[in-house]
């Protein structure tokens, strides 16, 4: 790996070479960049805000060493004068964002950075890095919960996540998005989230025979084993877990847990559970595995399959479904001047925003209202809230715990029909008269200019 | 981000529980695990082999500090002698694999790792991580290799790869399977690959004109300049180009080429064509990026839309059709005693395996065995190479050139028809008559012990 203090290199060339240019045509002034999100992915109606903890680390930390700058001269496309700028690099900007945790929508300014425009844009890489994804798995992981009905979900992912960081990132999200736990031991570690765990298939093969196995395991953990029974045949494997279950009962133990983890999960569960509930066992709960995503728990929910807990991995860890999403980092304004794009499909909102949210009278989330920064809207929250200046982080940021609580009050507050797991409606977002006056003003003006 | 010394803690909570129930009952064998990936996901015929190198950077360097062990004992789940066990963990084991680069087929064993029991079990959830990511992705970077037709593909994915390492991983993985470059400066450094790049949207909006922009930027870099031109019009924009092209010519310099990135881009490309060929600029190069996959590269390929070269970004570098493979880290044996898993859909091989690759005549690849490790097969190329002894690397890997190399030598050997970016054939993958024998046997034995 390369070293830690090269962060800053994590940034696609253009950044710097286009850095190069403002710098050498004396093009220092402020800029602002607007992070939003084009389109749901299919069956999407609502994205959850993560990463922003990340995007302030990395911004307040960030420098270009000498041995960085050495890498950058042995390209010989870089000026001697630039490389020396490039030294003395810091983020002295500011920025605004919608709090980890809180719902955002389609077009909404999630993120907006203003700092000197180099500054601004050689960030732009991992901002929308760290943003995409960490949104795009809490987002995931909301559609697992919400299918789930109540029955915990952990986070099984870290083999599959797409290399380390995202394992940790994945772990931290689905976190956030009200998951129960996770497998990732260095993400339990670092993030301070439940950490769970059961036993693999291996455990079992070790031995010569499954019972063996089980008698072996609960040995070493005599009152939190959840024996994995799907290793040969699932409801040879109950059987077996209800002897050494009631062997343990006789020693005053307590058999947790069984895990299936293959095989048709909703027919198993059920065969399980009889198997169980006939020993007098009714405690001893069931957790589903294996491939699963939130269409699967829909689907065991509606039919009552009696799962206890869900372990979730691969395709929530890669938003199998929709593993990227179309979201974009805009220059909105430069020197004060607000400007746009006009790309065929992706046409941007010009100036610094906010984002007001309105509830009804019980609370529920009604609609959002996208304006201008320094406009006001009654009765309504506004969002993006300033979380650093002038390279700074601000002092009050949630905590982990307080975000995914945030989450939690918020996503209750959603209408069914957005949190659809399948086809969900679009929640209301509509821009502003001064905001849509001031696209059409730029677009007049960009016309006027080409 | 948790400390560096932790990284052995980047492994599911239950690799920890089972090795302390394997260190308790004082089972500490030596095991073999296998992994495989168990079936193509759509359209795929061939998997390439990739991340082998963090895999034995990792086992090399693997360790467990004081500081994670007074975390899992903050767990009260483990007992003192098992974590004090931990303080001195180390991997001592070996490792057999297909080197990085080389195409390797489902069911085949791309890695076995053979050590005492818990070493070999806790680094799984790495080796499953880097392997599945690697592979996943030379796969995808091949097939738009493929489907470029020659033409230059270049890696543009580090802002929506799903985070840090991810970035890092997929640049070389892309360049390992024949991409010309990645936009990814640390990349660059640290894999030493050509790092390319060209000019973003918001360079041309922060100009009060984009004939501006474009005279601001080639004073930057009279000679590899690239100009994005559709950020208002595409075609006004080349026009713009050509006008900046000429200024430039007119000074002794040269616009190296221009950069399409929305809109319907064949019919974008033949029309910017035609107005650098008019203006006399037929070795300006154009550019084509946005979106693009495979699926597009090989549709313009047959339809000979004058791109020169191409940069892929998001669709390679999530491998959205495809983002994880259902591959597998099985117990294959312990204690010398062959074992397998009969859960449904998911029954292994066991045993320690060789893969041996035939060559016909004229050394276009004809079909794999997969044989028992210490079977012979006559002309044929034996895969699994030992790349670890007793916990350290060999000193012979090849170099990142090298294994760029090998696979570009041996793609060009693979038939078309498994090649296909849609619907390929299947190779042909045998397996021998003694494994064959043994799994029946293994078979046998685990029906008669349960």
């Amino acid at each position: 790996m390369a070293t830690e203090n090269d962060i800053a290199l994590l940034t696609d060339l253009y950044q710097l070479t286009m850095a190069q240019a403002y710098f050498q045509n004396r093009r220092t002034e402020s800029a602002t960049f607007s992070l939003f999100v084009r389109a749901y992915p299919a069956n999407r109606g609502y994205f959850v805000s993560a990463g922003l903890e990340d995007v302030l680390e990395f911004l307040e930390g960030l420098s270009i060493d000498t041995s960085a700058v050495d890498y950058l001269h042995s390209l010989k496309i870089f000026a001697d004068d630039f490389l020396d700028f490039l030294k003395s690099l810091k983020f002295t900007g500011e920025v605004w964002g919608i709090p980890e945790g809180r719902l955002f929508f389609k077009d909404e300014p999630v993120v907006e950075v203003t700092a000197p425009v180099i500054e601004a844009q050689i960030v732009e890489t991992f901002i929308i890095n760290q943003i995409n994804l960490q949104s795009l798995i809490a987002t995931k992981a909301a559609r697992c919960v919400h299918a789930a009905r109540g029955r915990a979900v952990v986070d099984f992912s870290l083999r599959r996540t797409h290399g380390i960081d995202a394992g940790m990132k994945v772990a931290r999200a689905s976190y956030l998005a009200g998951f129960a736990g996770t497998s990732n031991v260095r993400a339990g570690r670092h993030y301070r989230i439940p950490v769970v765990g059961t036993m693999a298939h291996s455990f079992v093969s070790s031995h010569e025979r499954e019972v063996d196995a089980f008698r072996s395991f609960v040995k070493s953990f005599p009152n939190n084993s959840i024996l994995l029974i799907d290793t040969y045949d699932t409801i040879a494997g109950a059987r077996k877990a209800v002897e050494v279950g009631k062997e343990m009962a006789a020693r005053g133990e307590r058999l947790q847990g069984v895990r299936i983890d293959s095989g048709d999960l909703a027919t198993l569960a059920r065969e399980v559970r009889k198997i169980f509930d006939a020993a007098n066992m009714k405690d001893v709960r069931i957790i589903g595995s294996g491939g699963l995503d939130e269409f699967d728990l829909a689907e065991f929910s509606d039919a009552n399959v009696p799962y206890d807990s869900y372990g979730v991995g691969t395709k929530m860890g890669v938003s199998a479904d929709a593993p990227w999403t179309d979201c974009a980092y805009k220059l909105v304004e430069y020197d004060g001047r607000p400007v746009l794009k006009l790309s065929t499909g992706k046409v941007s909102w010009p100036g610094k925003k906010q984002v007001y949210r309105l509830r009804d009278v019980n609370g529920q989330l009604k609609n959002d209202f996208v304006t201008r920064r320094d406009e006001n809207v009654a009765d309504a929250e506004a969002l993006l809230t300033q979380v650093m200046v002038q390279g700074k982080t601000v002092a009050s940021l949630p905590s982990l715990e307080q975000s995914r609580a945030a989450f939690l009050e918020e996503f209750s507050r959603l209408p069914e029909s957005i949190k659809s797991i399948r086809d969900p409606e679009h929640y209301s977002v509509e821009f502003s008269a001064a905001l849509k006056e001031l696209r059409n003003a730029v677009e007049r003006k960009v016309a006027g200019a080409e």
